[in-house]
C-alpha cells in the first residue's frame, strides 16, 4: 500500500508512437497532430510522439508536435545509439518540455538472440546512450526493453546505473505482455527496494495486453511505487495492443482506497479522444469495451434495468458524464449558419486556422443538403476528413452506379486531375464487377493506371438518424505498402468511391512523389 | 499459491445467458444450438444455456439445448423463488447432466434498494430457493448477486447456510465489475478460511469487466482457490461485458507455474468459437483484442519483425496454432463438387442434417458462380446463415439499384411472398433515398407495409481476395422491440437489402406469427 497520498502518477501517452504500431493503424502528419492537440486538451503528462529514426515521415512529424504542441512533455523514442539519439533530439528539441526515451533489451533472450551481444555490452551501451542524452536534454527516460523477462540482479544493476548516468524515469516493459499481475507487482516492488539510488528517479511501467491483463498489470505496479504508466488510447497498439489509459485512470478514480494516488488527467475528455483515436486510425472500439465501447453504460437485461430506475448505483459504478459521453448528440441543421457552425466546432474543442474553418463550413452545407439532422459525430467526421491534409489529386466528379439481381453492376466514373499548373484534365471510364463498389474501383483503376490491390474493407454508420452516414475504411496495398483511405457520404457507394479515391490520393502524393 | 498441483478449474460459460444479454447480441433459437455445439466441441464444462422464465423464447431454446447437445453440463438460471426455480428445472431436465442456478443478491444495497428486504429474508430466501432445486436436482449452483460489494461476513453466512442446504457450486460474482485483482483475490480467500463446510462445495467467480479487469480478477481468484470460472467467449455480456474465457484460459496455459492448475479446454477451438460468436451476435471483436482479434499476432515494428526473423520468442509467447488459427484458408471453388464441399464442413466441425447440407450445397455452387475463391470464412457465414432458421416469408427476386454523384438514388426491387398454402405472391416497388441503400429499403417498406426503423448498420468484408464477399449486420426497430438482420453477398447493396429482408422475416415470424 502507497504511503504518501498526494503522490501523483503521470499519464505517458504513447498513441502516436506504439499505438500507431497497430498494423493498419498509421495516420498522416496533420491526423497525428489532430491527436496529440487532444492529448493535450485531455491533460496527459507526456506524448510520446513518435520514433524519429524510423523515417522521414514520424521524424517531420515529432518535430511539428514538438513545435506545436504545448502543455505535455513532447517524448521521442530512440534506440541506445548516437545516431538514433542525435535524431531523436533534432526532432523534440522544438518543444518546452523535450524528453529523450532511449532504450535497449536486458533479458538474455533478446541480449542474445536480437542483439547477439553479451549482458556487459548491454549495460554500458545503455550507460553510455543516457549520458549521450543527458548531455543533449535534462529529461531523459531509459527503458530495459524486455524486462518481465530479464534476470532481476541484472535489471537491477542496469537500471542503477542508468539513474546515477542521469535518467530520470526508469521504464520496465512488459514488452511480450508476459507477466500477470502478483509477479509483475513484486517486480516492481523488488527494483524499488534493491536500486539504491531509486528515489532520483520515477519508475514507469509498460504493459502490453497479450494475455488481456495489461491494465491490470499496470495497476499492480502502481500499488507497488510505479508512478508513471505509459499507455494508449483505446489500448491500440503492437499485437494485442497496451494498457489502454482510460482503463487505468477511471479504475485510479473509482477505486481511491487502493490507489490513493493523484493524477491530471481529465476525464470528461475520453471518449471524444477515444473517438478521435478509432476514426482516425480505423481500429475499432468493440462494443463490450470497458469505459469507451458502445455499450459499457449500457444496461440490457430487466433485471439490470429495474434495479437502474429504483436506484443507479445498483448496477453503475461510474457515470457515463465523468468520462464524457455526451447525452444528446443533436446540434445543427440545413438552416444553421456559419456562426453556430463555427461556434459548435469550438465547443467541441477543435482550434482551426480560418481557411480550414471556412472549408469546412463549405462542406458542412453540402452534407446538410442530403442529411436533415447533423449531429456532432458528423461535425467530428468532417474535421477528421478536412484535416487529413492528403493533397486531392484526384476528385471526384460524376459517378453512375447500376446494380442488382439479375443486373451486371456497371459504374461510370469521371475524375477531375488536379494537375501543378493550376490546370486540370477530365478523365473517365466505365466497368463491371462482382458488385457496384468492385464495379467503381475498377473504373477508378482504369482512369488512373495503379494497380491498387484492396485488401481491408469495413463500413460503418456514424450519428443517427435514417439518414446516417456511411464511413468507410479500406486499405490497399501498392507495390508492398499499405495505404488507408475514408470517405463518407449518405450513399454507401459514393463514400466507397471516396475512400478509395482518397487512398489512391495518398499512394500519388507520399509514393510517387505527385508524379503520377 | 494452490498445494494441490492436479486441481482442475472448470469452464462454466454464460455466452448464451449473459453474453446474450449484450445490447442487440440476441441470437435465435437454431443459433444459440450452433454456439452450445460449438462449445460442446471445445469442451467447456458447463453452458448456461439461458433464463428459461424470463421468456417462451428462452426456455424453448434452453430445452432444446439440454435435448440435444451433449458432454457439458446443460445450466439454467432462475431467481430464488418457486416458479423461477422450477420453470428452470422443466426446461433442463432433458440434459443428461442438468443444474439448476439460483440468484439472489446480498449487498445492502441491492437487498434494501432493488429486493426491498431484510438480510435475513434474503438468507431465508437463498436457503428455500437452494432446498427447492435440490429436490429437483443433485447439482445446484448459487449465486450470490453483488457479493464483491456485500458485506462480508454476512455474505461468509449465506454461503455456509446454502452449502448447508445441498449447494454444490457457490458462485462469488463481482456484478456490477467494481473489484480489483487484490482486493477480489482477497475476497476468495476469506471465504474459503471463513466458511466451515466450504469443501463441500466449489468456489466459483463471474467477474464483470467495468473497470478492463474481469480477466484479472477471475485469475486473482483462481490463485486464491476458486475452481469454477463464469465467463463468456469474446467478453460479450452486460455492459462491458464478462471476463473472456480464451484470455482466460491461455494465461492458464502460458502461466503453468503460477496458476498450477489443469483444465479441460481444447484451445485449438478457441479461434472458431469466436468467429462464430462474434457473427451470430453480430458483437464485433475489436482488432487490438487479447488472443482473438485479428492483429493478436501480427508484429508490425522493423525492430519487432527482425527479432521475430531471429527466434520467434523474442516478440511471441504463444502460437496462433495453440488458438487455432488457421494457416491457410484456401479451400474450394466453382468446380469443387458435393463430396469435396461436404468433407469441408465436416473438417470445419459442423455436425448437420442431410437436407440442410443439401442446401447449404446449392447455395455454395451460386456464391461460387460470382467469386472465384470460396474461403472458410465464406463457408463458415453460409452455414450461420443457412441455419438462423428464419421462414422466409419474403424472399428477394429482382433488384434494380442506380446511384451516383449527380444521380437520384433508386431501387426497383420485386419480393415474393411465400403464403402458407405453398401459394406465392410477387410484389414490386420502387423508391428514391438518400443512397442506394435507403432507396431499397424504403422499396422495401412500401412493399411489406411495415413501419420500420432502422437503428444499427455495419458492413464488414469476409474472408479475403478481391471479390471478397460483404456481410452486412442490422438492426431495427419494430413496435419498441429490436430485431437483428444479416446479409451476404458480393455486393454491398445486395447484401444490404438480403440483411433487411432477413429482419423483416423475423418481424413477420416472431412478433406477427406469420400473420402479415
Amino acid at each position: 500500500m502507497v504511503k504518501n497520498k498526494k503522490d501523483t502518477v503521470v499519464f505517458f501517452d504513447t498513441t502516436l508512437r506504439d499505438g500507431e504500431q497497430s498494423p493498419g493503424a498509421s495516420m498522416t502528419f496533420q491526423e497525428k497532430l489532430l491527436v496529440a492537440q487532444q492529448l493535450a486538451a485531455m491533460n496527459v503528462d507526456i506524448i510520446e510522439a513518435g520514433f524519429p529514426i524510423s523515417s522521414t515521415g514520424d521524424f517531420e512529424s515529432v518535430k511539428s508536435i514538438a513545435k506545436q504542441v504545448e502543455g505535455p512533455v513532447i517524448c521521442g523514442l530512440c534506440r541506445a545509439n548516437e545516431k538514433d539519439i542525435t535524431t531523436c533530439w533534432n526532432a523534440i528539441k522544438y518543444s518546452k518540455k523535450p524528453r529523450i526515451h532511449t532504450f535497449i533489451a536486458t533479458s538474455d533472450l533478446h541480449i542474445e538472440k536480437k542483439l547477439q551481444k553479451t549482458r556487459q555490452q548491454v549495460f554500458d551501451m545503455a550507460v553510455k546512450a543516457v549520458k549521450l542524452a543527458k548531455s543533449f536534454c535534462d529529461d531523459v527516460e531509459f527503458s530495459a526493453e524486455d524486462a518481465s523477462r530479464s534476470d532481476v540482479e541484472y535489471l537491477c544493476s542496469v537500471v542503477e546505473a542508468v539513474i546515477e548516468a542521469g535518467a530520470t524515469t526508469v521504464n520496465i516493459p512488459d514488452t511480450v505482455g508476459y507477466s500477470i499481475p502478483s509477479e509483475f507487482g513484486k517486480l516492481i516492488a523488488t527494483i524499488k527496494q534493491n536500486v539504491k539510488n531509486i528515489d532520483k528517479a520515477v519508475i514507469s511501467v509498460h504493459c502490453h495486453n497479450d494475455l488481456g491483463l495489461g491494465v491490470a498489470n499496470s495497476l499492480a505496479a502502481i500499488e507497488n511505487g510505479a508512478r508513471q504508466i505509459e499507455c494508449t488510447i483505446n489500448g491500440i497498439g503492437e499485437r494485442a495492443g497496451n494498457a489502454a489509459l482510460e482503463e487505468i485512470v477511471m479504475a485510479i478514480k473509482t477505486k481511491p482506497l487502493f490507489y490513493p494516488v493523484s493524477y491530471n488527467i481529465k476525464t470528461k475528455e475520453i471518449y471524444k479522444t477515444s473517438k478521435l483515436v478509432s476514426n482516425l486510425t480505423g481500429v475499432v472500439v468493440q462494443p463490450n469495451k470497458a469505459i469507451v465501447g458502445i455499450n459499457a453504460f449500457a444496461h440490457e437485461s430487466g433485471i439490470h434495468q429495474d434495479g437502474m430506475l429504483k436506484d443507479k448505483s445498483t448496477y453503475e459504478i461510474m457515470s457515463p458524464q465523468d468520462v464524457g459521453v455526451p447525452e444528446s448528440m443533436l446540434v445543427l441543421g440545413k438552416h444553421s449558419g456559419r456562426h453556430a457552425f463555427f461556434k459548435r466546432l469550438k465547443d467541441l474543442g477543435y482550434k482551426l486556422e480560418p481557411n480550414v474553418m471556412e472549408d469546412l463550413f463549405a462542406k458542412f452545407k453540402l452534407l446538410a443538403d442530403k442529411k436533415k439532422c447533423i449531429f456532432d459525430d458528423d461535425i467530428d467526421s468532417l474535421v477528421e476528413q478536412g484535416v487529413s491534409g492528403v493533397k486531392e489529386i484526384y476528385s471526384v466528379d460524376y459517378v453512375n452506379v447500376t446494380s442488382g439481381v439479375g443486373v451486371i453492376p456497371t459504374a461510370t466514373i469521371r475524375l477531375i486531375k488536379n494537375l501543378k499548373n493550376n490546370k486540370s484534365e477530365v478523365l473517365q471510364e466505365a466497368a463491371c464487377g462482382a458488385g457496384p463498389v468492385d464495379a467503381a474501383y475498377r473504373a477508378v483503376d482504369k482512369i488512373t493506371g495503379l494497380k491498387v490491390d484492396l485488401t481491408d474493407y469495413t463500413l460503418r454508420a456514424v450519428s443517427g438518424g435514417e439518414d446516417a452516414q456511411g464511413e468507410v475504411n479500406i486499405k490497399v496495398k501498392f507495390e508492398d505498402a499499405v495505404y488507408t483511405g475514408k470517405g463518407m457520404s449518405t450513399d454507401i457507394v459514393e463514400a466507397s468511391i471516396n475512400a478509395y479515391v482518397h487512398a489512391v490520393n495518398k499512394i500519388v502524393v507520399m509514393q510517387l512523389g505527385g508524379k503520377k
